[in-house]
């Protein structure tokens, strides 16, 4: 038995436990009961704070989504060259995805049957497709290169972004956000070769 | 109840079965039982073949490690110019990954306690280190750019690669193996920029 503390979370603090629990067991791995442990309160305690564990996803979720769509209203986003906003979009996912690293984690991992579960991966496919058409824009002002097919190019541009959630520890030095960002960035649009 | 169908697996055909259902399942949440009734073969009659679940785990990260340390002793993996080496291997490794897809996929995602898991994960990192000390080689020729930090350069490329795994589909055309491994060769080495 885990000793059972008095309540002091708020919705917040609560949602940052529910979180790690789900992204070490798995959402659909994860009990109420599992919840109540790690957090060290009682399951009425939980639900007094929210509906149920799709509502915590749910909220979970939209942390990540939210980080990820405000990037797409920013200025550098919305106006300029199309590359230079696809840089800029790009520079943003990484350190969107360090600073919120275990909401935008569980987002990746969702693959699911239940409405929430759904509701976030249509949202996901609505951003990469957004960002898909700025990387369009680029290939159109031939400032991205054509010869790659832009599908192909864009999930290959995700899978190195979103790869950062496997390794990315806020803890270790040397490698904070902006600095996986700019690599990111310098990487993908500049290649490994020093002769191109 | 499924039926019980006659036992005319081989070793190999049985080791695809239980990827698949490893893949699906995860390997913690795959039960013998769960092997028995997506082969339709009694429990026995699987333990006529392998000795345990972890037998076939082994046999089956075993694939894909064979096929990866395979690209290492390759000619071109090992003769020439570092960085051509390294290309040759960041293609191959794309190759072999879509070849082999549902073995390496099981590899990358084993996190675990048994001695198999813990035993495909060191050889996992022996791998990335030789590639590693490739990268670094390349950048002491000066054919690499040394501004990214070698270990943070070496994480990306292989979260560029390994992401294919979270897409690739044999059955879909416009995208086999080899053309995938030419685009992620291309983005990574001379990046998607057409002005550098």
């Amino acid at each position: 038995m885990s000793a059972v503390k008095r309540d002091t979370y708020t919705p917040q603090s609560l949602l940052a436990v529910a979180v790690q629990v789900f992204n070490e067991r798995g959402y659909d791995g994860t009990s109420m009961e599992h919840l109540s442990k790690a957090a060290g309160i009682s399951k009425s305690s939980i639900y007094h704070h929210v509906a149920s564990k799709e509502d915590l996803l749910r909220r979970a979720v939209s942390r990540a989504l939210d980080g990820l769509f405000g990037i797409l209203d920013e200025e550098h986003a919305r106006v300029g060259r199309a590359v230079e906003r696809l840089e800029y979009v790009t520079r943003r996912m990484v350190e969107v995805l360090t600073a919120e690293l275990p909401y935008v984690t569980l987002l990746l991992r969702v693959r699911g049957n239940t409405d929430t579960e759904q509701w976030a991966m249509e949202r996901r496919r609505e951003f990469d497709h957004q960002v898909a058409e700025l990387f369009e824009a680029a290939v159109a002002d031939g400032d991205l290169r054509a010869d790659v097919e832009g599908r192909l190019a864009t999930r290959l541009l995700f899978g190195m972004i979103n790869s950062v959630v496997e390794w990315y520890r806020p803890e270790v030095r040397g490698a904070d956000g902006p600095a996986v960002a700019d690599a990111v960035v310098q990487l993908a649009f500049h290649g490994l070769r020093t002769d191109t």
